[in-house]
């Protein structure tokens, strides 16, 4: 039987490191934070953090790698992992990482993203080819525009031709079904050493600043010019409608069903469905993240959900790793690794 | 003194089934939960039920009850209950059940329930009986409207005329002051073992699509013609101005001692005041939950109310499981059954 | 070594009270709480009161001064103290009380306060001057205007001209950027012992009616003339994206340094930066809070961050009530009282 007082858990400073790391220590391991330089101050302050090791930026990650490689450390990718070293590098990882090999690939290919929800049989907005085709409300998504600046609606193909013109310099967008319904994000985590689906919670994001605009009058949002935009600061807890639980377990069983087509023996681990559920229920999902997300930071201390199965605190920081635990014990290591 | 290990908890698999269950067992009760067949997922994955029973739906409650009634089964009746099976068929259970007898059909009737409020002394909004009186905005409700599709409000007759033409087929309707103010819904316990009135906590509806057009430019709003639905989708976790306690409590109180005149020996258990708090701080009640709400969900494991009196997690499944504990162990489980 | 078991905790029956004194049974102390008559309710019904002294209004708090000099009463000034009694009353408080000398005079006064945060760096919004001065989008923001009922915004000079008629008899206004960002509370705790800055949460008001007007359809509001205030009724939970929490600290570590020029000694205790985070990820703050604010009302077991730290529920209060007992315990009393 394997001893996790040989392993560290390593993550990244940033997105959910202070969630895993502590998550890591409750249940035993050392931890190493890497810290872009002037960063380190929360994973000290908060105590999460045995060991810190600075570099210039993420994208240097390579250069301590070797580091983490003779602690023995496990890595865990996260969203800014994703985003500062870039998902195609994941590959190249030399230290233990956690996850399915091929996955972060999988999910940073907005085309493959989406087809992998499609033929998990998830309920998608719909995409309208062109301008002429539009017959219903939609919203007209600019290609790398920051935090959705310039997003704009449109019923028919007069309104859209008249707001395309405000808009001459665009990189190109994508026409896409609009539902008019609230965000829910669906956090859940697979384990492939229990075989089980757990819903750990849900969260809304707090976004600069769609959640404020609805803070002033029509009249003066008007007058004032608002454009709506879409920066994520933050995140708020949210429960949903309990009879809705069985249908979205179903989602995460049909996402994990679907992976093991992607790659060699499927997807384990936490991810993320991130849609909107409208007035009639239906849960429609725009994507998925196939990693933790920054949604489940409420849940440090565990979520309403959690709370019902784990008589401790459970964060899917630490869900995470107590399945590492698991299978350091059980001598199943391998199977966690990508 | 009874012993709570002769007894089962028993619930319906929906609204605040795993509350009240992760609740019972918390307490050292045995649990069972009615699933409709396909929706016992969640009450598995969590682990809060001893026992499933499996019906086809839930109006067919009265089909399994005999097996309630053998295992000396003590069922709580919650929103979906109130649902499914309706609050006139309460009167006709004859497992032990939770709760003061009469209180459900009572809240069920909007008219009786609008009379509890209007008699307890606690502020309603205005009911303006034609159009030609309408002299402050108001709200205009239609019978039987999904989801409160079409609602809309007038300043004005001549406003009220112009956009009622939008629904020449309406099953009638009614007007009603328009409040301008925050959402807030108070949970109260109020036990009968005890004497005393407890506030559990508080939270606001998250509701499809109304919690997410104001996230749409007005300008967008406008040009897309959105209509605003009030479907519940979940709930979010609030506290309150602290110097607005003493006025619930009080709120709270009066609808109790009120009760006495509509069931004999009144009403005790959960119930909700659910309403909205205006910029002069005026708390208008719109309806009263004679039982335990969904918005108690956000606090499995306890509120920031619970917190304060009680040291261990305290959700209002919980509270409710030791009224009966308490009620069993001092023979006076007569009390609290309806 | 002084022993806690010779002093009181006390504080007004309002604002933060019940989390302050629950705070300071769990650190160990009795507590005493000032109500005014007729609200006493909750501090029973929470059961945080050893002790309540009642007087008629909190204006006649020097009334009963005696009584907590005579119990060794340490009183903790919070913001209803700051409304009832009034910041320029604390330089007359007899009792011992925690907090630095000076400080809540200081951000009692708008001009100071804003100084302070120019003076340590801070983002604030710009102040116009004039309307003929107006070069982007503005909000007009009346003295003395409860509850900021009819601030409006303005893009220009004509704008601004045209919406001040709507209130010909103003007392005067200030002209102000108008941020278009989400509002973020951040909570900090700065203790003179440790040395140590601590972000302690984060939250946003509830506010009515700022937070539902934006569940009314655009073309309803304008057509109910609705306008925006902005009177607190509660507070929800909030986590902020980790990669914005290195610089939170550093905005807490400016603060505290420039307090060192205000007060002798310098700022020590709970405090909060108000402001919003625009798309950008800029934080502009509007105010400063030198003291604990009801936004750590969500927090009484604990917050998402504070988990990260303590073992155990850490609420603000109770935090400070650490503070005072590591000071009695460590017979440096002297330093943290005002």
């Amino acid at each position: 039987m394997g001893n996790i007082k040989d392993y560290h858990i390593a993550t990244l400073g940033s997105h959910t490191a202070l969630q895993i790391l502590k998550g890591a220590k409750d249940e035993g391991f050392k931890t190493i934070c890497v810290c872009e330089k002037g960063s380190e101050r929360p994973y000290k302050s908060y105590g999460v953090a045995d060991e810190i090791i600075s570099i210039d930026s993420f994208k240097d990650y390579f250069k301590i790698e070797p580091q983490l490689v003779e602690k023995n450390a496990i890595l865990i990718p996260h969203g800014s992992f994703v985003a500062h070293v870039g998902a195609e590098k994941a590959k190249d990882i030399k230290a233990m990482h956690y996850g399915a090999r091929g996955i972060l690939e999988h999910e940073a290919d907005r085309g493959k993203q989406r087809q992998w929800l499609v033929d998990a049989g998830i309920k998608v907005p719909k995409i309208i080819k062109t301008p002429q085709e539009i017959d219903r409300t939609v919203i007209i998504k600019f290609h790398g525009a920051k935090g959705g600046y310039g997003y704009f609606l449109a019923n028919n193909e007069q309104e859209f031709a008249e707001r395309i013109k405000e808009f001459p310099e665009n990189d190109g967008f994508v026409i896409q079904e609009y539902i008019v319904g609230v965000p829910v994000y669906a956090h859940y985590f697979y384990s492939r050493l229990t075989g089980e689906l757990e819903i750990m919670g849900f969260d809304k994001r707090y976004e600069s600043n769609a959640d404020s605009i609805g803070r002033i009058a029509a009249k003066d949002q008007v007058e004032a010019n608002i454009h709506t935009t879409y920066t994520i600061v933050g995140n708020t807890s949210l429960v949903v409608r309990e009879s809705l639980l069985t249908g979205i377990f179903e989602m995460g069983d049909k996402v994990v069903a679907q992976s093991k087509n992607l790659v060699p023996g499927g997807f384990y681990g936490p991810f993320c469905l991130e849609g909107v559920i409208d007035p009639e229920l239906n849960y429609y999902v725009f994507e998925i993240s196939a990693r933790i997300v920054a949604g489940t930071n409420p849940y440090v201390n565990g979520s309403p959900y959690t709370a019902l199965r784990y008589n401790e605190p459970m964060s899917t920081g630490r869900r995470l790793c107590r399945d590492i635990k698991m299978a350091i014990e059980g001598d199943r290591l391998g199977e966690i690794l990508g």
